[in-house]
């Protein structure tokens, strides 16, 4: 490592990690921590107390994004940003998003242990509701940061109880007075657990990603007929769960062929009208994604559950209808912060691999405003959005390190 | 038709039937009475004002069963019974159970306008939730009657919303003071539509129900675990909704085949826990049914359905744990009864056919404790459960005086 290398302090990041894994603690080693509930409301009480007794100013915008800012010297110049997410899935895991957000924290920290000022500010961000898992679309505070996402349909989303955004912000006491979207930033970096299983497969502690596999959601809606159980014969029933259940083989044999270069299809979410014993299904909601690293690959996939969807819809005499959700992984991350990425790594003496993120992230929307790369570190066998995802704390410092030095380096230039 | 056959007056029962389809309408031509609801309610009212009307008394017992006799003139024998339901599905027809309770009243009334009087009273029957729509498991209120199911534990039976039996019953005042079980019936008789096309297809107009197709509800908790829809690698994935996929489409295959000779296999109601995107299902809840006319055969449909729940499980790497639900179709309809259909049918010059039923009947918890026969009238293409379900009122007109003449016959015996 060189002379003047920084590093983070490992106990303290720990410490804040054990912190937060006690706030929406679930299944004894999980977390449930939905994005602008309670538990998520008491998270970010927690880190804006942090920010601020690490002398950070806070500003929260009517979306609840949360910045907290260590001023540079010349205030005049957009502040390099270090951003992730609190929030986390039903049956989530301790370190997700969270890692990223507390790496930001912990490198404001280290700078004050050494007294050290940086020409640009250093913004440590918090976006709402990355997860999806009570509001959806997934990573909705940075979308509409990035006006990826219109912000009044963002603010009327609804959860599953039909409370929306905008009360749930009231709720919290989380609609901050900043307007959403007008901040400019020198450049983005987030550091994310990988949440795939290369770099622990690998022994390779550093990932630095230059965008995400190409990935598709499609909302399928398929239309049957109501139908009595017993009496209706199979040739006259059009029982839409048939139809999903279909779909639903069909995707997953497609994932299964494309699994040869890692590719992936997965059905999530499935909603079944009228959903009783005794008369078939009319309608079913279901929810599908499918990702690939390669372009060509990507565009193949697609035309196989094309025609999976179709022969289901014959097979099971229903109508299929298809709508495109979201989708990402075309956005490339900034030139020049991967080469500031790779020529800090390799200052510091650090292996790394470059590599595409699977799962989608803030970084993307961030990417369209503002010049952004990102930082794996690895978990345990790739087990993420599951109570049992684990890291080392001694694989996990590279990556923090490299974020650390990387950002104070920009925010010197 | 013999001279002292009677007949309904058929336009009185239509307009019953009128009557009943204006409490809960749904979609125009149908209906959505769920057992227990204000609108369940309210077509109970009805029933027991016209009940009374015709010179019967009411009697309730603890599930909300009505009673409703019209008095013979030896009153310690034991009435003969006519019975049905009158609540609905979801997305429900007109007809379904309605038909028979109001074939049962106008039974009464037709009697009524003649002046004539039976030695055995005539019990007209309306059985607690039929349809299982709202509480499971259907046919709920003649089992506990017939002693099939534990009084106790059908009260504390629960809706979606938690919602008690017991409550349910106390919201719409249909507790009733008699005893659950406590009547003897010198026998059960029950007209409804056939739920299936072999009437309508063969342009026959009753049938008589010697017993009922072989069935089996099978409810199955796919358990796998949460992960990540991006990152995980398709051969790590454990996705339990990905097993109900493959369960779904090959307990449908299996449906096909033996559709050659009239079996049936339904995927009915499905529950999936996190059903989020972005994290794919730890468990699923499935709930299938499979029915066959022919014993033999059932038991290899049940062979073919375990083979195939065993090559889903393997195959997207879940378990299943595989529960018997709900299962019928062993008990036979009693020859006396059946025999008195027969000849009356041929007195009136009834064409008929004889068949087993291939939904659920109140009849088969009543068989268990009371010689019983079922009546069936066409509806068209066979269609029910679906508010498209529709009778001709002059196909009907023979079914209606079957059951008339027959529970007359029984009555003076």
């Amino acid at each position: 490592m060189v002379a003047n290398a920084l590093e983070i302090n490992p106990e303290r990041l720990w410490e804040s990690l054990e912190r937060s894994a006690e706030i929406g603690r679930f299944r004894d080693v999980g977390l449930r921590r939905l994005a602008l509930s309670a538990e998520d409301k008491q998270m970010r009480d927690l880190f804006v107390d942090w920010a601020r007794a690490a002398g950070c100013s806070v500003e929260i915008d009517r979306l609840g994004n949360i910045f907290a800012r260590r001023a540079g010297s010349d205030t005049s110049l957009p502040p390099v940003a270090i951003g992730s997410h609190l929030d986390t899935q039903i049956c989530g895991g301790r370190y997700d998003g969270i890692l990223g957000v507390l790496c930001g924290l912990e490198a404001v920290r280290t700078l004050n242990d050494r007294g050290l000022s940086t020409k640009r500010g250093i913004e440590i961000i918090c976006w709402t509701n990355e997860e999806g898992a009570r509001f959806s679309p997934p990573m909705m505070g940075s979308m509409a940061f990035a006006k990826v996402l219109p912000l009044d349909s963002v603010l009327a989303t609804t959860d599953d109880s039909g409370v929306t955004v905008e009360q749930a912000l009231d709720q919290i006491g989380y609609a901050g007075s900043a307007t959403v979207g007008q901040r400019a930033f020198d450049c983005y970096l987030e550091l994310h657990i990988e949440q795939a299983p290369v770099l622990d497969r690998e022994g390779c502690d550093v990932g630095i990603v230059v965008g995400g596999y190409r990935t598709q959601a499609l909302r399928l809606t398929i239309k049957g007929d109501t139908g009595h159980a017993g009496g209706t014969p199979m040739s006259m029933r059009r029982n839409a769960l048939v139809g999903a259940g279909y779909v639903i083989a069909a995707v997953n044999d497609v994932g299964l062929i494309y699994a040869v270069d890692e590719g992936r299809t997965t059905t999530t979410r499935i909603e079944s009208f009228p959903n009783l014993p005794g008369t078939y299904a009319e309608e079913v909601r279901l929810t599908i994604d499918f990702r690939h690293i390669d372009g060509a690959r990507f565009q193949t996939m697609r035309s196989d559950i094309d025609a999976a969807i179709s022969a289901a819809a014959r097979k099971a005499n229903v109508e299929i209808e298809v709508a495109e959700g979201w989708s990402w992984g075309t956005e490339l991350f900034a030139p020049d912060c991967i080469d500031l990425l790779r020529s800090t790594a390799k200052e510091l003496g650090l292996p790394y691999r470059e590599m595409r993120s699977q799962a989608g992230h803030d970084a993307y929307a961030v990417a369209t405003v503002a010049p952004t790369a990102m930082i794996f570190t690895p978990c345990l066998d790739g087990i993420s959005h599951n109570v049992k995802e684990s890291i080392e704390l001694k694989r996990s410092i590279p990556g923090a390190n490299l974020l650390l030095n990387a950002a104070v380096a920009r925010a010197n230039r």
